[in-house]
């Protein structure tokens, strides 16, 4: 996992921070939130507050009391140990696109199909700077509806050896992935405390939970909530907002809103299971008032992102950004790429913890394209290296170089350069330096067709990591059964 | 001219920030700069600095001292007085691509000619967020070689009512270039140190003097340097640094070259005329070590420029930063933008008062592309709109929106989105929120194909402001007589 350790970039002033705060306290005090289902209803009565109907109105100072359990690390588990996420602090894990229908690749604009939700998820294996398939990366619509849950999990434990998100659609969903959790993890604790040689926390599985927002938690996110936080798996508690549909035409009162419901959801968590790790998730970003399409990239969605993440630090708790490389270009050219671009560096300036839709994102979120998630994975490439810090020493100075080559020379042969021309400078797989004419001789292929060469590449090259025959067995066997069960 | 006052991005430590001065101080001190220019090396001679034949040893203390009479803040005067460009402190000042030999719009790539100059120039008088042409935005190569700065000059100030640059070729063209802005701003003085109604320093002409890097300044930058500081006219004094090439492939190296050169510049310009406006300039990018071509866009000249503009307002000097939207790309697609995109928004946030380079540049800069042209001034009013501060106060919070959606609505209808759904987001004029469908229907054209209609929309609505017959006639004099002078 990436360590951030550059500056972030903060907005809010003190007093902005206070405004803001107030904002949300005042959303959960007196409009409240509506949590659709008995259990959690009843879990806010028993801890004080008030209810009306489903509507939870929440005491501020119980709500950041209570959010102080929350671990500010933890570790994600990845079988291979060496993959293992760690979530929080300077600590940035990466996740490829998750929630499309569609798929494409090259010419080709279809429904996902599990096939392609495979390729996607060589894809993520076979890139290090992605820590976990999305959740799915494309939605797999050629396998029955009930049960694909358990082939899709069966495929992230044994196509790649990396951390990887359960199903959050239902209780059913959620019970299975935890199952499915603890056979591939064969002998350890699926949730781990306070692990016996140090470290943070240990989960072994992460959903995401969507509000529905404005204001609301419907009743299949909160069984997946609930049952996820029993187990001690982690939630992203993520608004979804898009300004404008969900929430207010204004940042700040969004912004408001998004930390009423992240911290009402988070807050269930620990009531739950007290200590049990979870993210402040977000999503902003606007529609197009003229057509009311999502809109991506833009400055607001920019600003909600240094917002947010500096509110999720004041509270403490591990955050997740959105996106990750967020478009509504229906094609990956030059639109794709600086909304993307837009999303993802202001992303990093922020610092999320967790930053979805990092890979592969096209069209609003509805298509899964390969081409542009190579372009994505130079977007990671470079600001991983863009957020490494300088190490600004005597030595970084190379006064001996510029003793060498003096005046009007150059430093292409000089004593300094040739020490270090291999790894001095960050080296990009898919940007093309070449003169005009080379690169017409050489077939005038733009960026995307060049991404399509590396997508191919990439697959060819991927490894399926060695996994334990009896715990795929098992995995086998439990997704058999359970699907016959499920009646599929 | 935008006004940036979002908070600066600074990487550095105040120790690294010592380190650095150690660097360039070092530099001047042993390894001194090369002045190849009688007078220059005089000048030094006599303000007691060390000279060895061509080569003055500087004294770091003196460096320090002397700069301190260099405005921190100017207004470089447009014959549109609203157009007049402030520079220094928060503004930041926006200029087109400068110096390509080629042109290319569509699927036209030649060499550029002076007609197509003039297209780029009345893109920058029709669009708000640029405020000076390049110079040139592309090289007219259908015109003499001697006397085109006449062309150009005149052609500045007759399309545009905007500040322009002067050519520093020579001391000749310069002299040229100060002529013409004394007629065009006929019974103004050319410099103004004080004005009478108060306000900065007023200066009528902008150039650009690059470093002959490294360490070396030549003769004929030289002589339109001096040029120009004798008669108050404002400097670019700009290191253009490709690590590996001009410079050590070391940031921080880079940076302490880069200061050395730019300070030893602004030293000079205050030598012949102390109190003239001058700009710290900075253009710092690698190369790719494997071919030698320079490459753009990548994380060390992100580093850089975050460096390069804390150390400029460490110095307390009106800062340039190289670009603006800088790529290597061969044509106007993914890598386009995201290089670009990189580069522009690493340099709103290390905050420059004057960022070339900011529309059209494509091809490393050998090429002025009107596709490209567009997509830039689509980064331009995103990023100016990034760069404007969130009003963060109890209205913007909009409470009573919240309270008449309440939960699981939507705020498409509400009172306080019906009251501002015109301007309550950024609209860009070249990306689409079409869905797929539709846009399939419409031609399925991608960002570049919309850019050649936004250019081409442009260059009819592009209306020549009006300027005094009696000026004109004397610019259109003063270009016949000297053309004819010059042998052309």
């Amino acid at each position: 996992v990436f360590v951030n350790r550059m500056p972030r970039y903060e907005i809010l002033s003190p007093d902005a921070v206070d405004v803001l705060e107030r904002g949300w306290k005042r959303i959960v005090t007196e409009i409240g939130i509506d949590f659709v289902h008995d259990e959690a209803v009843e879990l806010f009565r028993r801890s004080g507050q008030k209810i009306d109907g489903t509507v939870v109105h929440l005491d501020p100072d119980f709500v950041l009391e209570t959010i102080k359990t929350v671990p500010p690390v933890f570790d994600l588990r990845a079988r291979n140990q060496a993959r293992t996420a760690r979530i929080g602090g300077h600590h940035m894990a990466f996740t490829a696109v998750s929630g499309p229908p569609f798929f494409r690749a090259g010419d080709v604009r279809r429904e996902g199909t599990f096939d392609d939700l495979q390729q996607v998820v060589k894809l993520v294996q076979h890139f290090d700077a992605l820590d976990l398939p999305g959740t799915p990366s494309v939605e797999p619509n050629d396998l029955p509806l009930d049960s694909r849950h358990l082939d899709m999990t069966y495929l992230y434990a044994t196509m790649t050896d990396k951390a990887f998100f359960g199903s959050a659609l239902s209780e059913v969903n959620a019970l299975d992935c935890i199952e499915m959790a603890r056979i591939l993890h064969r002998g350890l604790p699926l949730h781990d405390p306070a692990p016996a040689g140090g470290g943070p926390p240990v989960t072994s599985m992460l959903s995401v939970v969507n509000v529905n927002s404005p204001l609301r938690y419907d009743t299949r996110m909160l069984e997946a909530l609930l049952t996820y936080a029993r187990a001690g798996q982690a939630s992203v508690v993520t608004p979804f907002l898009l300004m404008g549909a969900m929430a207010p035409v204004s940042v700040p009162s969004a912004i408001a809103q998004q930390t009423a419901e992240a911290l009402a959801g988070v807050v269930l968590t620990q009531l739950v299971n007290p200590g049990c790790p979870v993210i402040f998730g977000s999503f902003l970003s606007t529609i197009d008032m003229q057509s009311g399409s999502p809109a991506f990239g833009g400055p607001e969605s920019a600003k909600g992102l240094f917002a947010s993440g500096q509110l999720a630090r004041h509270y403490g708790l591990p955050w997740r950004a959105g996106g990750g490389s967020l478009t509504a270009s229906q094609t990956c050219d030059a639109q794709a790429a600086y909304e993307g671009f837009n999303t993802m560096l202001s992303s990093f300036l922020a610092g999320p913890n967790l930053m979805m839709q990092s890979a592969g994102w096209l069209e609003s979120g509805l298509v899964a394209c390969l081409e542009k998630f190579i372009v994505d994975v130079e977007f990671l490439h470079t600001l991983q290296e863009q957020f490494t810090s300088l190490e600004i020493d005597e030595a970084s100075l190379a006064f001996e170089a510029h003793d060498e080559v003096k005046h009007g020379g150059h430093f292409l042969g000089a004593a300094h350069t040739m020490e270090r021309f291999r790894t001095c400078f960050y080296r990009p797989f898919l940007s093309s330096t070449e003169n005009y004419e080379r690169w017409v001789r050489k077939g005038a292929r733009d960026t995307t067709a060049r991404a399509g060469e590396q997508w191919r590449e990439a697959l060819e090259k991927y490894e399926q990591p060695l996994l334990d025959e009896s715990i795929r067995e098992e995995l086998a066997e439990y997704v058999t059964r359970r699907r016959r069960e499920l009646g599929d």
